[in-house]
């Protein structure tokens, strides 16, 4: 859970004077003395600096050498976790927040330097007291892992969660969650959730820890606004929409993937433009007629065909070296050159696998644009081979949706159609576009 | 080398019909007559379309069904190939076009229906006669393929051709390359090609074939006035910077990356900017101080392991699926989430791989950003299992860097720092980066 990562060494000296985040201290260095509280450390930076809160409000980081003098002034204030009863206001909507890891799951209230280690209701509407104004929140935490590690078991258990939340009485989700494989979490839920019947938000806790808190609460804020205000069912990600704190975009769930490593606005809704911005004055604009907000049951179709890979093409790609990796699999998305292209070679394995009943989805690695393997000989053989394009898919999408398929059906043909077809959005309607 | 994608009923009808393209022809349909000679096929258009060039120079689609009529006017002209000897002007610097295959290739002169079948020079100097404004012209054709079946074997060859045109004379040389994997060959050429002394451009043949050849002449413009005005060395990627034919942007050849399956202006430069930008008029500018062009010699090493694979980490990878691929190779680069992640349960896999003596390289998918894996607990423990990072290096210019490195070197550790070092502009250098 903590995102941390001092050198050995500087962690040894933290250790051995029993300092930890929000400890009081001052800290000798070229003649110059910082006094400050110790913020989490900054996912960007060294592993040999200090970030200090000043008095001032603003950070400082300072580089640790062996000689550097350290000293504590204040150990953190341990805030006694008084779960007071958060009021419940008759008339509004009732989110509920599911935590499944990640930075957002515990802060540091930067006034007093109290660590706060998990989310609890209380500490979430605390820290976003202008929430209250527009819902009433309650907050689960499901896990606590990284991104990276999210797994389809994870995801099971997500949207059976969702579902239940909903049914129970939950006007909308809201799932805090890493940024690494958020895209894929989200397209997994756009599968299992099917036609849900309110808004399942995910919102990335792209919020630098040595920053003032106000970047999880405008995040959350968008997503509450979002959730209660735009009478929009589906499952979505909300993110910064630039660099800033101040502008937020809606992504449908099957269509965004994380396109930077490390800036705020790190995810595009690829092939499809977002469904909604909204400012953090309150300002909303809805760009789609997406499936409105109704009181129907949700049901979760969790099951996966685990047997699925996802692979790049790449010229020099050995046919011999991945024989074991088709064979062995029901399904295979193959993220192709172009318009869906692999080296001729190729094809006689493509043909094999799908002789063998595997279903192999062609997509581009452009990731960008749509396929079409009726343009050129290579892309015709690749058909003939038996595979299937799915138009303007992401390959993860294709990748996630095609183990939720293989998972609802036993039929090779039917499992094709329904790749062909969309069902959460996540890719253009085959009919609507000229062909 | 044909593009064309006729339905199996229409490729009937025409072959019956003796009318390939150039044929001039009369189509009836719904009532109305349409006269004009046949265009190759528009790659994306449908496979019952025929397009015909009307005395008006516009280009009309026509659908043809079962009943439509169909005359011929007139067969192609079959021009005499008279290979006129093309004037030497001396004082004018000379470029080489060396032809890899693709739409560039073959093209129809759509005043006189005649089908050129190949390039050569006076083709190729007759369609762009400004061009000797500015420089002698030889070409060659190299190979004839489609660029998703190019393979390493085409990369070597293609190097050493460039190498030789350069010590025999050439001030520079031209590669008309189809787009699928331009960015691979692109890389492999900035690898073999090292310190080349004069400029090397892969240019796209976006051109779609039913428009005037403006298009290719164009392009063929543009790389001819930036090889011998920008005063630049190295291997770039010369295309369309926006949807229309009038400006051009010069990539870096190990940072571009086709990103979009059909737009004019589908390659971008990825954690680079484009070192030059042209106009159709003529103007150009130059914004790097890339090397500039010397007369040392060229020399291509083309050496390349090619035990090596690019892999796409995604969330329910089956690491014992794919331990034959980790223990039989000897790189492997893997395309990880966020900063260079993968699943903690990927990690013995990688670890064992390392132990193996296999060089892996963690790059991200986000393709946008720079990799670190000193953030998360994840990261480290892929560290530790002995893999590295290379910055902002594209998962596939790493790919193709490691074939490349790992055929010139048998340490294991020399490999490594090579691949930490940048050798054609492939990455940021470490040491000008605020860590």
């Amino acid at each position: 859970m903590n995102s941390m990562s001092y050198s050995d060494s500087l962690s040894k000296t933290l250790d051995s004077l029993g300092i930890t985040e929000g400890t009081r201290l001052t800290v000798e260095r070229d003649g110059r003395t910082y006094t400050g509280t110790l913020m989490p450390h900054h996912e960007f930076s060294a592993p040999d600096v200090l970030i200090l809160k000043m008095k001032s409000g603003y950070n400082v980081g300072v580089r640790i050498t062996p000689d550097t003098n350290i000293q504590v002034l204040d150990k953190p204030v341990e805030v006694s976790r008084k779960e007071e009863e958060v009021e419940f206001r008759k008339g509004l909507p009732k989110l509920v927040l599911i935590g499944t890891g990640g930075t957002i799951a515990s802060y540091v209230d930067y006034r007093t330097g109290a660590v706060h280690p998990a989310l609890s209701t209380s500490d979430m509407i605390n820290a976003v007291p202008e929430i209250r104004e527009i819902a009433n929140i309650d907050a689960t935490v499901l896990f606590s892992i990284f991104s990276e590690n999210m797994n389809v078991e994870n995801w099971q258990k997500l949207a059976q969660e969702v579902a239940d939340q909903l049914n129970n009485g939950a006007d909308g989700v809201i799932i805090p969650h890493g940024t690494d494989t958020m895209g894929y979490t989200a397209a997994a839920l756009s599968f299992m959730l099917g036609d849900v019947s309110k808004p399942v938000v995910l919102v990335g806790a792209q919020r630098s820890s040595d920053r003032p808190s106000s970047d999880a609460s405008s995040n959350l804020m968008a997503c509450a606004r979002f959730c209660t205000k735009a009478d929009r069912a589906g499952v979505y990600v909300v993110m910064h929409d630039t660099s800033g704190d101040d502008s937020f975009a809606v992504h449908v769930g099957s269509r965004v993937r994380k396109m930077h490593t490390s800036r705020r606005d790190a995810f595009h809704s690829i092939n499809a433009a977002p469904i909604a911005h909204l400012d953090d004055k309150g300002k909303m604009e809805v760009f789609s007629d997406g499936p409105r907000v109704t009181g129907d049951k949700v049901v979760a179709k969790v099951d996966m065909e685990r047997s699925c890979v996802l692979l790049q093409y790449y010229p020099g790609m050995d046919p011999q070296l991945f024989e074991d990796v088709f064979m062995r699999c029901k399904g295979i998305v193959i993220s192709g050159s172009g318009l869906g292209h692999v080296n001729e070679n190729m094809i006689p394995l493509i043909k094999r696998a799908c002789d063998n009943g595997t279903v192999v989805v062609m997509t581009s690695q452009c990731l960008n644009g749509r396929t079409n393997l009726n343009v050129y000989n290579t892309g015709r053989d690749i058909l003939s081979a038996g595979a299937i394009t799915v138009l303007d898919m992401l390959p993860e999408t294709a990748y996630v949706k095609l183990m939720w398929v293989l998972a609802n059906t036993s039929s090779v043909d039917e499992a094709k159609e329904m790749m062909k077809t969309p069902l959460a959005g996540e890719m253009s309607d085959r009919r609507t576009i000229d062909v």
